[in-house]
């Protein structure tokens, strides 16, 4: 359960929450941004009084290291289905992250069905690629705090062979058969290699301006099959969409973020 | 420019905005979304001193008729490129919409550029259905502050003969040839008919309860050409997708919303 440890909160007498970022959960030093989006939404959920993230919003501001850091959650309204939070997370010296979200019970709701998609096509888990992680540089060190496998076809670029479409496909879990909850679906959404890593573009940093989060569904026990497309790289910016589905071919979260192309 | 007018914002001393949502911009009585969006865009990107939403949050709380607004921006970070402002618009009585954005200069980024999409194929707006406003209902009050024009083949749901497809694709642009900008912009991702009259539901009303706006380019003048499509119809919720293109061919904002289903 190392994913719900190291990303527990701890609630104050002024309401705000104590947590800390953990070591092990970075890419060249900075802490994923899911993984601190998991955190915060702890709090905020907590904060709310309701059991899961539905619609969530984070702007990053500064790259997290290891340490202390608060966040302050302020209830803006609450509804009968819903309740809608913002908050900061910072650490003693900055303001890392600023959220805004709606909670609520996902699940709870009910209405009419229609999906015009398909969960993609992958081999299965042990016919993909296992991104390892060298806590040197890259991969990075979280993948060794998750358990993530690309398909085959999309995992060229980590010998110099993108495919050249911004495109990757595969599996996702947590270790040690920890289950999968509506947080760590948020760890999920932006544990994948940036699409443009498949792009024929420079393979760096390409820094997050703003990711939203639906929750649509919490997941049944087992793998997670992602997917984590972009159609449009232009005025140096790029979104990334994702689709992730659980083990029984359902929905389970959509995420969107904005993020600067890498640099030469 | 009646837009412009009827979204303009007054700052106050107090660092706060005073607005005033007008009459006609409703839909059976509810302010338009994105209406309100641009009104509270206007005040943000003010206190930021940046000319432009570069991704913009709106979580929608009570419905917003005529009369008087404050909106309240909060700057949370000022960057070297973007700074980041939350802001709540209320009216006398309640809360209306929670706000987190971004802010840049839109253009002034450079980057590669990589396109994997096609703006939608329409006739000529002329060849299009215009939809008109009805005060009373539907066509709803603000269709007659804007002029968008339906493909033929999506316009079917308003004499009973949806496509059963979730999709719309048409053409908007503001009344007297007045320019779009980024403000505009925030208005187009919120003035399509909802995407589920076209899928066999019930038509009622679908709030939103999240909508987020990545404006990606200032629009060359002339009509924009959108499209509007869901893929998830799950739960009680739904997300909505929009991809904008001005006149020249570019993409100009993508947005995506979680709505809740309609009720029979």
């Amino acid at each position: 359960m190392i994913f719900s440890k190291h990303t527990a909160v701890e609630a104050r007498e002024d309401g705000s929450y104590a947590a800390s970022i953990q070591e092990g959960w970075d890419v060249v030093g900075n802490a994923n941004g899911g993984y601190l989006l998991a955190m915060a939404a702890r709090a905020m959920a907590d904060a709310a009084g309701r059991p899961h993230p539905v619609a969530l919003n984070a702007h990053y501001l500064s790259p997290g290291r290891p340490g202390a850091v608060t966040i302050n959650p302020e209830l803006i309204k609450a509804g009968r289905r819903f309740s809608t939070v913002r908050a900061n997370m910072r650490s003693d010296s900055k303001e890392l992250v600023t959220l805004l979200g709606s909670f609520g019970d996902v699940g709870a709701l009910e209405g009419p069905m229609r999906i015009d998609a398909e969960p993609p096509e992958l081999p299965g888990p042990e016919d993909c690629v296992r991104i390892e992680s060298d806590p040197a540089g890259f991969p990075p060190a979280m993948m060794g705090r998750i358990d993530l496998r690309l398909h085959p076809e999309d995992a060229g670029f980590a010998i110099g062979k993108p495919t050249g479409q911004p495109l990757f496909r595969g599996w996702f879990r947590l270790l040690d058969e920890e289950p999968i909850d509506a947080f760590a679906l948020l760890l999920a959404v932006d544990a994948f290699p940036p699409t443009v890593f498949n792009a024929n573009l420079p393979i760096s940093w390409a820094p997050t301006l703003e990711l939203t989060t639906h929750i649509r569904g919490i997941p049944e026990p087992g793998w997670l099959r992602c997917r984590f497309s972009t159609r449009f790289i232009s005025g140096g910016l790029m979104e990334e969409d994702g689709d992730i589905w659980d083990a029984s071919g359902r929905l389970v979260a959509q995420s969107r973020q904005l993020a600067l192309t890498p640099k030469a």
